[in-house]
C-alpha cells in the first residue's frame, strides 16, 4: 500500500469510529452489557478459527526469529482465551459509568448546575506484542462507550484482526455499527503516524509497549497521551519498621513478579535500622536469586553485595536486580525518590505515625502507599475492576485506569427561564 | 538575545519553578492565602508603579498604531486593578483543593485505598494582550499549589514584569521561593517553543488568545493542553416552548455580550413553533442591532432577515449576527449541532420533559443547558468560584477550569504489612 492509501485509510476508519462512536455514547447499559457477553461466548465458539490465525502469526515469528518470550506473548493458548473470556463478563459485570450526575447545586441566579459523566469519544490505542489486548481494550472502551481504533503490532496482526472481527460480528447482530471497534490491517510506524494527527478524531492516544514505541508516541501526537514510560519503584524502610513486616513487603515487591512496572527496582533504609534489616533481607533476597547492588554502607553490612555503580540508581531492572542505599533521614529518602522515581509507586514501611502521613502527602507518584507491596499498584487490586493502563503523567489521569479514566464529565444545567444579569 | 541563549533562559526558569513546585505542593493553606491578601495589598500600595510601567507598554501600543479595542484591552485602569485585587482576595476565601480524601475503601486484600487530590505540578501559560490574567491565573495556580511560567503577549511586557515582580516580594516576604510565579521576559514566538519542548518540566500548557495563537500551541506542544479553540454556541426552541422564556434566553444570549466565547451564535427554531416565535423574536433582535442571517423559511417568517450564505453556519461572530434556522424535528437540530457546534454550550428552550432529558442526554458540549442562557457558561457562574480558562476537548477538563480542575489525585494505600498474592 503506498504513503497516500495508508493515509486515507487510516483517515477513513477514524471518521467511521467517530460517527459510529456517537450512538454508542447513548446505547443503553443492558445492549452494550449485552454485546460484552455475547462476545464472550463467541471466542469460545470460534476458537479453532481464532487459533489457525494465530498460528499464522507464530509461524510468521518463528520464521523471523522471534525470543521464546515473544512468542509466548503473541500465542493464544486455551489459557490466554480464557482470560479474555473471563474479562469480558468481569467487563459486562461492573457498574456503568455514564450518565452518572453528580454535584448538582441550586446557584444563586436560580439555575441548578452539576456534572453528567460521558464518555471521551474514540480512543486510539497503539500497543506491541500481546493479542488479548485487542480484546481486553476494546471491552473497557465498550462498556463506557468509546469507539476504539486499535493498531498492533505487525507480528499479531492475524491475530489481531480476527478477534476485532468476532467483536464486529457480535455488534452487527446487535445492531450497534461495528465500526466501533477496528483493527488498522497495516500495522506500520506509517499508521501510527497518521493516527496521531488525527486530533479531530481520536481523544485520546494509548500507547503499551517498550519505553521507544511511548517516546516515539508521545514526541509526534497532537491528540493528548495518557502513558507510562516505566516503573521505578522504591520501598523506603523507616527506622521505626517492624522487620518482619519491611521483610516481607520487600520479598513480594521485588520476587513476586520481578518483569511488571509495580516490581520493586530500590530499597532505601535508614542507617538506624540498616544493620538490622539489611543482613536479614539481603539472605532471603539472594536465597530467591536476587542480585543486590548496594551503596558503601550497604555492602558493609551485606557483604554479598556487589557495589552499586552511578548507573543502578533509578534503573528499571525488570529482572532479579536491586538497587539498595542507606539513608541518614526520610528527607533523604524522599530527595532520592524525586530524583530518580518515575512517579509510579513509592512505599513506606514504617511504625511512625508522623513520618507516615508525611510520605504519603509529600511523595509525587501515582499510589503512595504505607506498609503494603508495591506490587498492588494496579486497577484490579485498587477495586477499579479492570485497568486499560498505567498513567505517570498528571493530567487526566494519574495511577491505574479504569472505566472512569476513559470518561469525562460535562456540565448540565437546570433552568426555568434564567439569563445573565 | 540569541537563539541559544532564550532556550537556556526558558529552560533555567522551567527547572527553578519546578523545583520550586515541590515546596508549593506541600505549603500549609493558611500560608498561600496569606501570600494572596497580601498580594491584594501590595497591589494597591504599588499602583503608581504598576501604572508608570503600563505607561510604557500603551505608550509603545499607540506608536505601533494598536486599535482602541487592543489599547482597552491593554490599560491597567483603576478600575482593573480593583477586579485584580477583588480575585486575589475571592480566590484566598475558596476552600483548597489540595489534601482532600476521597473514595477511601478497605478492599479484600486488607488495604483500603482512595485517592488524594494533589497539584499538577507547573502549569505553563500562553496568552495575549490582557496583563491582569498575569494575576488572575497566578492567584488560582498558587491556591492550587502549582508553579506558573507566565508567556504573556510582547505588547503587555513592562505590565506583565511588573506584576510579577509584585508577586515575587510577596513571595519572599513569605519565605515561599518566588520561582513559582514568573514571567518569560522576552516574549517572541522563539520563547513559546522553547516552552512547549519541555515536558519533564511543564506539566500542562494553558493558551489563552485568538484561534491562531492556541492552534499553533496545540501543533507544536508535547506537554497537554487545555484549551478551547471558540464558542460557537445554539439555542434550540422546541415546538413545547414558551414563548417568552425563549425570547429571553435568545436575547440575553446573544446581545448581553456579543463578544464573548459563550454568546449565542446560532438560533433553531423548531417549525412548528417558528410562525409564532420568529417574528417576535427577530423584531426584538433587530431593535437591539442585531443582524439576523436567516434560512429560507426563517426569511419568509421575519423579511427582515438576510438570506444565509453556507458560510454563515458555524460561524464564530463575536459581533451582532445571529445565524437563524427553522428545523423539522430536534434529531435534526442536534445533528446541526453536531455539525456546526464547537461543543462549547448549547441550550434548548422547551416544556418537554421527555426532549429535555433527550438533548440533555445527547448533546455533546461542555455545558448543555435546559431553559438557560448561553452566558450562563463560565467558572463563577457555575459556582466554581473562578476559572482558568474552557476546555472544549474532553481529556482532564470539560468547560470551565477552576481550582480543582488545576489539580489532579494520586492513589494512596494504608496497609498493615500485606503483600500480593
Amino acid at each position: 500500500m503506498h504513503r497516500q492509501s495508508i493515509k486515507q485509510m487510516v483517515v477513513d476508519m477514524a471518521t467511521r469510529a467517530k460517527k459510529a462512536s456517537r450512538s454508542l455514547a447513548v446505547l443503553p447499559t443492558a445492549l452494550k452489557n449485552q454485546v460484552l457477553l455475547q462476545a464472550a461466548e463467541m471466542l469460545m465458539e470460534e476458537y479453532a478459527f481464532i487459533e489457525k490465525e494465530n498460528n499464522r502469526d507464530l509461524a510468521a515469528g518463528r520464521e523471523k526469529g522471534l525470543s521464546a518470550a515473544m512468542l509466548d506473548r503473541l500465542e493464544l493458548s486455551e489459557k490466554v482465551l480464557r482470560s479474555m473470556v473471563t474479562g469480558l463478563r468481569e467487563v459486562a459485570a461492573l457498574p456503568d459509568p455514564v450518565g452518572e450526575v453528580t454535584g448538582m447545586k441550586r446557584l444563586p441566579s436560580g439555575i441548578t448546575v452539576g456534572r453528567m459523566r460521558i464518555p471521551l469519544g474514540v480512543v486510539g490505542m497503539i500497543y506491541e506484542s500481546r493479542p488479548n489486548v485487542t480484546i481486553d481494550a476494546a471491552a473497557l472502551c465498550l462498556k463506557a462507550g468509546n469507539g476504539i481504533l486499535l493498531r498492533g503490532g505487525s507480528e499479531a496482526i492475524y491475530s489481531n484482526l480476527v478477534l476485532a472481527k468476532i467483536l464486529q460480528n457480535v455488534l452487527t447482530s446487535a445492531k450497534v455499527d461495528p465500526a466501533v471497534v477496528q483493527v488498522i490491517p497495516v500495522p506500520d510506524r506509517e499508521a501510527v503516524n497518521h493516527m496521531l494527527a488525527l486530533d479531530d478524531l481520536l481523544d485520546v492516544i494509548i500507547p503499551r509497549g517498550g519505553e521507544g514505541l511511548i517516546r516515539f508516541v508521545t514526541e509526534n501526537s497532537r491528540i493528548p497521551v495518557l502513558k507510562h514510560y516505566k516503573g521505578v519503584c522504591h520501598a523506603y524502610v523507616d527506622q521505626d519498621a517492624d522487620v518482619d513486616m519491611g521483610v516481607r513487603i520487600v520479598m513480594n515487591s521485588k520476587t513476586q513478579r520481578p518483569g511488571v512496572c509495580n516490581a520493586l527496582e530500590g530499597l532505601l533504609v535508614h542507617r538506624d535500622i540498616a544493620g538490622t534489616f539489611l543482613p536479614v533481607v539481603a539472605e532471603k533476597l539472594m536465597k530467591q536469586g536476587v542480585e543486590l547492588r548496594g551503596c558503601t554502607r550497604s555492602c558493609s553490612l551485606a557483604p554479598t553485595m556487589i557495589p552499586a555503580k552511578e548507573t543502578d540508581w533509578g534503573t528499571e531492572f525488570l529482572d532479579l536486580i536491586l538497587a539498595v542505599r542507606v539513608v541518614d533521614s526520610m528527607d533523604e529518602a524522599m530527595a532520592y525518590i524525586t530524583r530518580y522515581g518515575s512517579q509510579h509507586t513509592e512505599t513506606i514501611i514504617t511504625n511512625s505515625y508522623h513520618r507516615s502521613q508525611k510520605f504519603l502527602r509529600e511523595v509525587d507518584a501515582s499510589a503512595v502507599m504505607i506498609n503494603a507491596s508495591t506490587r498492588f499498584n494496579d486497577g484490579g487490586q485498587f477495586g477499579l475492576g479492570a485497568e486499560i493502563g498505567i498513567s505517570t503523567t498528571k493530567l487526566h489521569a494519574y495511577g491505574p485506569m479504569g472505566l472512569e479514566e476513559l470518561t469525562t464529565r460535562k456540565f448540565i444545567v437546570y433552568g426555568e427561564g434564567e439569563v445573565r444579569k
